[in-house]
């Protein structure tokens, strides 16, 4: 869960536009320019940039010129404006500073509490884990364990999360690790070793400030002295060089091929597919974003994204009760943005998308590929067969498949969004790479997580994915339902049987916070546009994964408070601009008002901070949210109580939130699709006569194409 | 929801096997032998066959044989056992006979109770269709309507469901509906007219036992007398040559190819692929059932089947009320199977399986291209890149799929097991189809319904499937467990910071049910068997789609009587041979015991029939299930409240249960797949200059082929 480094790219040209959509992702002169900007404005000092990112315009000149462009009009541009966020190298203070490119101004700036932290820098902390490394106090504990001289010895650097309301350090907590004990090997799985002892640095001062031995045990802190030398266990590898068992063998290449090329167009970030239009949008924090999201025409959506993630781990023990990241708002999904590779992270025709974003000198670096497209069969669309006359009407269903890929230290997720034909945008949440391992002691066994390998314990944990949905179907009044199904009283008169239900609605009225129900649909709705066949308004429904745990810390604990949106699956807040990123604006070692509790009065008004404030604050201002400019945020969880199976390392597993029209178009969206046929699909028949005498063991079918007339017999 | 009528197809060979496994689906010989028998025991007699089926072996033979099979023995044959049900034509008395077809002896008869009916086969609804199409009381109301000259007028016969306890006739209702009224196409949408009359006939005596005029409104019984003449409305059709509107023109084709064939090996059902290993079985009633899989050499499942469908629909109006089937026990999944047609139904290097069954003169009927069989990629497999070293470890997902599709009438489902490399079965339900429609007043609106076009509605319903899951992992001696992921009490010494989760356990001692929560995951445990890994009993856990709605309607109403199985999402029961069929075996009017109501004291004990029993009196017996044979039945259901977007035709909406092993092996069973390479999978890069140049409007990136080294620069 540390920090994934990108290679470094400036051997290939940086990505330029020829004319700025006001969507379009920062440039790589952008960047430059603002750098520039901010430097000028501060002679003499050495900045160190947090981050410097585009700030989409003010929604109230984006919709007009979003509708001009639908309408077939060319606006006139709009002003390029950037964020950025810095220190003075060496020094302790944060500013938020903006920006307008277009006319080279920089407009304001703002130096922050000093307890607001930016994220966590690539150049930050890979200072803090050489200087980590190089510690004496850490040598010490490398020369108590006597690890063989082959063992590579890793830092990975976890956001020190919180446990205090008065720490104000900016701190880090480093989780320690070996691998190669038996074998030198790039690819080794450096979580099979955890070390049992993690320094804690003071990222300002760079002074360490504590040395936690982590527990072995069930014990809440660890209970015994730290041990001379390791004991070794073997190892659980995961590389093809480092396995025991042979590669499999007998599974066939599988070709997916396109020879007429692509159905989209692409023209710079505007991406067009099956009746669908949008943007693609990138940043160094929620990675890829769709914008301006229309089908046939119609408005859907105006904007799309994963808004935030945190991971809280199940174990009470110090000094795991602070072991939480927000992976989007302490690191970033743009900055971890894997370089995907043609042929292993896709299959087919294939395009990808480079973008930039800056290091902590303000220059560029480039994320090549961070995001691919292509299309794929998703199965049958629709079809049905006339029994009477023996027709048989069938489409085969093509998505558009969006897809980035992120590595945040031990753990990948992969984040695609898949378009179909019948007017449905499903966002794919997949979990993969390596658990968070911690040492245990062998034979022991914690309430809170499964032992994957001798000595090796992964925690219990939760991934809380925010998914922020900003709807225009038909425009900007729109509202959000719950939605039940509601059997009818049993009554004589009315429901005489007892087998009649119908449905309730309630539209939220304020902004607030939604719950989830086994017979609930959320629908976004828009009350002035009826649907013309059932007379209703138009709708789309969001449909959500079944593993819809809420957060299982406690709410006055310091997750909870830190990540109130993981606390309730939906909430509805009225649009204002700037309001992206629900656990706020600044994550890292977030300082959660103390209301709750009210253990500490003094602070309960400090910590209220008025430049961080998040989801369930905007929520709390009871905006009017029906028939208004909405946005919904979906949190969706994956409680992951790790199976021996998820290691060494783990088998996608999977969650999907489907937004699926639910009486916005007269009828299915999807009849003018062409019929599946065997012209178009080439389908090839595993003969009888080939497999007849195979008996298993040997792979049978090879690939015979049947002369079309004799392929199935007509009956 | 009719019935289909299966093309006759005895223009092809009869499928015979040359050795019969145990487990090998029934031939055509067997049937022809089967029903001579019967015949032979019958002389002078019509036999009128519902079913002639393969009476699996019991199990305390069949688990020797299969355990021998897989130690790599060849145990002695089984005997081929069948059941049939059988009337004598014209008369109303139900047998159940049972033959030795390897001794060519009938074993046992036995006269059925009076109130148990056979499901409604083809023949007879063929035969009660046209009865009703050629009815005077029919032709009256046909004339009554004055339908166009082009109408072609379509009679669909539904079970009659149940609405008193002492209802002991067999009765069939018969919804009728118009179409081709501009137009003559065998395609045309059959259910766009549905007429406002609805028949209901006695099948023994052939009467019309009532008329019933449909409501058009949302009073409970039609309160208005049966207009003259119709009134027209504008057809919605879903067949490309029926459309108003053009087909899509910008869809390219996407071809799958394995040009080394298929990875899997056939030799008659026996089918082996990646370290699976089951057998194919189908039957008229639960169509594709899969036998004895094991993965790796270790046990898995004994059996899995989709056991039952009940569609209870919402509306409380007469006669909707009584609108309700059991799509297997009363129709049969075999029964109803596709000939699935290559290119059409899958994509790619595609196996098919064919079967028999019979019809009423007990003659076999072929059920051809039944099931296919083919593989898929599934994206990502697992993947980790390690961000210090930079190195990619990355395999895809290869998926095996298993697929029949079934027509009931209006309805078609698409049912499909995907087995995966990582040792995971997903079940896989898709509706598509045409709503089942039922006329309403021009402008009306119900509380229970959704109008779908100009004077059609689409009332409410619920698609509850069970599945019925055989474990026998590691070996017959298995448990079920709910586990629930718990929050940790706040405490100062072993929780201070309120942020600990851990698991509780409960295992299931007795048969009965057991219910769903947000984070509970229920197990399949074999108690005996233990990890290495983890050191826990090792599991198989069953994720369950999201929707997980129970039955809406009151548990005292004849759906839930008839239906108990959909009042819980689990059930486990201690197996027994022949206890397969949840809702019991004989669905058609069932008559549910009415311990419920005690409305009629007199019929409680009359309506428990033993021949007949179901789920619910199986869990009753409270056999212990803890570390023994136990089975589960999963209850599923699809809530469906129609949107406009469903009709004319219905996109697929999907479900997926998913069997994946929680702690049944030592470590991620998919280690040993290949890495993903461009070498085997042959991408192909949509380049930058194949799209620079082009707008929205025309498909970009025709298919090159790069030189490898030149596809993508390495960083």
């Amino acid at each position: 869960m540390s920090l994934q480094v990108p290679p470094s790219s400036f051997d290939r040209p940086a990505h330029t536009q020829p004319l700025a959509h006001p969507l379009d992702p920062i440039t790589a002169p952008e960047i430059q320019k603002a750098a520039r900007l901010f430097k000028d404005s501060n002679p003499n000092r050495d900045l160190h940039f947090k981050r410097i990112a585009l700030i989409e315009p003010p929604k109230a000149q984006l919709r007009p010129y979003l509708q001009a462009e639908l309408r077939g009009q060319k606006p006139a541009p709009l002003p390029r404006r950037v964020a950025a966020l810095y220190l003075f190298r060496g020094e302790n203070d944060t500013f938020a500073a903006e920006a307008n490119l277009s006319s080279a101004t920089v407009e304001s700036v703002k130096k922050l509490d000093s307890r607001i932290h930016g994220q966590a820098d690539i150049d930050e902390v890979i200072g803090m884990r050489d200087l980590c490394m190089d510690h004496p106090a850490v040598k010490k504990e490398l020369d108590r364990l006597a690890l063989p001289p082959t063992a590579r010895v890793q830092c990975d650097t976890w956001p020190y999360g919180r446990d205090s309301p008065t720490e104000k350090r900016r701190l880090i907590q480093c989780y320690m690790y070996a691998c190669g004990l038996e074998k030198e090997h790039p690819a080794s799985n450096v979580y099979d070793f955890p070390l049992d002892f993690s320094p804690v640095f003071d990222m300002h001062t760079k002074d360490l400030v504590t040395m936690c031995y982590l527990p072995l045990g069930s014990e809440i802190e660890r209970s015994t002295p730290p041990q001379e030398g390791h004991i070794p266990h073997k190892p659980r590898e995961f590389h093809p060089d480092l396995l025991d068992t042979p590669i499999r063998t007998d599974l066939k290449p599988l070709h997916v091929s396109q020879p007429q090329g692509a159905s989209f167009t692409v023209d710079g970030h505007l991406v067009a597919w099956q009746k669908w239009r949008f943007r693609l949008g990138f940043n160094w924090r929620e990675g890829m974003v769709l914008h301006n999201v229309t089908y046939d025409g119609r408005e859907l959506f105006h904007r799309l994204s994963l808004a935030e993630m945190f991971v809280p781990y199940g174990s009470p023990q110090s000094p795991y009760h602070r072991k939480s990241v927000f992976d989007l708002g302490d690191i970033g999904a743009g900055v971890c943005a894997n370089d995907l590779r043609l042929g292993c992270d896709c299959l087919g025709l294939i395009k990808y998308f480079s973008f930039v974003i800056n290091n902590s000198h303000g220059d560029p670096v480039e994320k090549p590929n961070a995001v691919c497209m292509h299309e794929q069969d998703n199965g049958i669309g629709w079809k049905h067969t006339n029994s009477r006359t023996g027709q048989v009407t069938i489409t085969r269903s093509r998505i558009l498949v969006l897809q980035t890929i992120i590595t945040v230290g031990n753990y990948d997720y992969i984040f695609s969004w898949h378009l179909d034909q019948a007017a449905g945008l499903h966002y794919n949440i997949q979990a993969t790479g390596i658990l968070s391992t911690a040492p245990i002691a062998h034979g022991a066994q914690v309430p809170w997580g499964t032992v994957v390998n001798d000595g090796v314990v992964a925690h219990f944990h939760q991934h809380i994915f925010c998914l922020r949905i900003d709807p225009c179907l038909d425009g900007d009044t729109n509202s959000f339902q719950e939605e039940d199904s509601v059997p009818l009283p049993p009554d004589a008169a009315t429901n005489p049987f007892g087998v009649g239900y119908a449905t309730t609605t309630r539209t939220l009225a304020r902004s607030g916070p939604s719950s989830a129900a086994p017979n609930r649909v959320h629908k976004l709705v828009n009350p002035t546009s009826l649907n013309r066949t059932s007379g209703r308004p138009v709708a789309y429904a969001i449909h959500s994964p079944p593993r819809q745990q809420p957060l299982l810390a406690h709410p006055d604990s310091f997750h909870a408070r830190r990540a109130q949106y993981a606390r309730h699956p939906f909430w509805v807040t009225a649009h204002r601009d700037g309001e992206l990123h629900p656990a706020g604006e600044y994550t890292y070692q977030s300082l959660p008002p103390m209301t709750t509790t009210g253990e500490n009065g003094k602070d309960e008004d400090e910590n209220i901070l008025p430049d961080n404030a998040d989801l369930a604050a905007w929520a709390a201002r009871g905006d009017k949210v029906d028939g208004a400019d909405i946005v919904v945020w979906h949190s969706v969880c994956l409680t992951h109580n790790p199976r021996p199976e998820d290691y060494p390392v783990m088998p996608c597993d999977a969650m999907t939130v489907a937004l699926k029209p639910s009486g916005f178009f007269d009828a299915n969206p999807a009849l003018d699709v062409p019929q599946s046929t065997q012209d178009a699909n080439r389908s090839v028949l595993v003969a009888d006569d080939d497999d007849a005498g195979a008996c298993c063991g040997g792979a049978v079918g090879k690939e015979k194409e049947k002369p079309k007339e004799k392929e199935k017999p007509k009956l």
